[in-house]
């Protein structure tokens, strides 16, 4: 005999399908949304209806756009500059940078990080289209844009060789003491990061 | 100019209402899905549509259960006792007991506990359906089957209030050392009710 309703079972199972949700999270969701008003249910069925449909990827920056687009709306805004490429892992990280209000530069979205222990190498992400992209639009400067984890470092390090033989300039984000931090609270290495990388006053 | 594709921006607002999920969760949970096999999305999806429509509350248990059934199997089950009933919170208390496989009575489910604070006061629970019960099924024993927190005395303590002029015994779930925990480590107020329901060995 079972003790909960079959589609409630069926329901806890899918949600237990995403990564980082547990057997115990999913049944805490799905209790959650039968108690809403069925309308959160609807419009998360209905959302994720359209989800793999509406969406691709961008086929120059690897960025998510709508299945109606050619090609990221960013790439083809002519105030933008095709020849400054930021390489980032996600296209979170293209959100992340686009609030600075900064960056007057495009994206290209790697697809992750090189790390061996999660099996991922460099042949898994788009390196080999970074390099078509930087000939292909004459790139003068390419910004490393990634973690400053060891899979960020790594990752940074097999692409700057890669493009190492091209006539680009390669930078990449800088370290040091995060905004609003005190010293004497910042971590060893970003010290030694923000020392190396002292800048004239 | 829009930096993530609508439907996948409406996932995650539609996400976000589930209570315990917030933005950069929803976030992560929809990247997820879309990166996933379009079947995991498409599962859930399904058992969303059908949460609603396909579950109800029996009207005697307040258990969860199918919308062809007319009352919980459970409680219809002629193994099982109806003069001898558990009051729990939640439909979930129900699995967690029946697990003990030490229960051969039927339930009660409150659908919450007294909590002021969160605006839960006794007429948003299933209390007076419970002395309606008690008196319909000639109960003999009432098991308060509460979580031993603030809310779950509160509410144990009312419903032995609220009982008290029935010919019905009320007991309520042994506090004391949980099984495996060393002494030394239990709490205070642990160990105080464990002296206090010290048993004869």
């Amino acid at each position: 005999m079972s003790l909960l309703p079959k589609s409630f079972e069926v329901l806890v199972e899918a949600l237990s399908k995403i990564a980082g949700v547990g057997p115990r999270t999913a049944e805490r969701y799905a209790y959650f949304l039968l108690r809403s008003e069925p309308s959160k249910a609807q419009n998360i069925s209905d959302a994720l209806t359209d989800l793999h449909t509406s969406i691709k990827v961008c086929p120059k920056t690897f960025a998510l756009i709508d299945a109606t687009e050619d090609v990221s709306s960013l790439y083809n805004d002519s105030s933008r500059d095709r020849q400054v490429v930021a390489v980032v892992a996600e296209p979170f990280d293209i959100v992340a940078l686009e609030k600075t209000n900064n960056f007057k530069g495009t994206y290209h979205v790697l697809g992750g990080l090189i790390s061996p222990i999660d099996g991922i190498d460099p042949e898994h992400l788009r390196t080999k289209e970074l390099v078509d992209r930087v000939k292909d639009d004459s790139v003068t400067e390419v910004i490393l844009a990634t973690n400053a984890s060891i899979e960020g470092e790594t990752t940074a390090l097999y692409i700057q060789r890669l493009l190492k033989d091209l006539p680009v300039k390669i930078t990449r984000l800088a370290r040091g003491l995060p905004i609003g931090v005190d010293l004497e609270y910042a971590d060893q290495i970003t010290l030694t990061r923000a020392l190396e990388g002292r800048q004239e006053f």
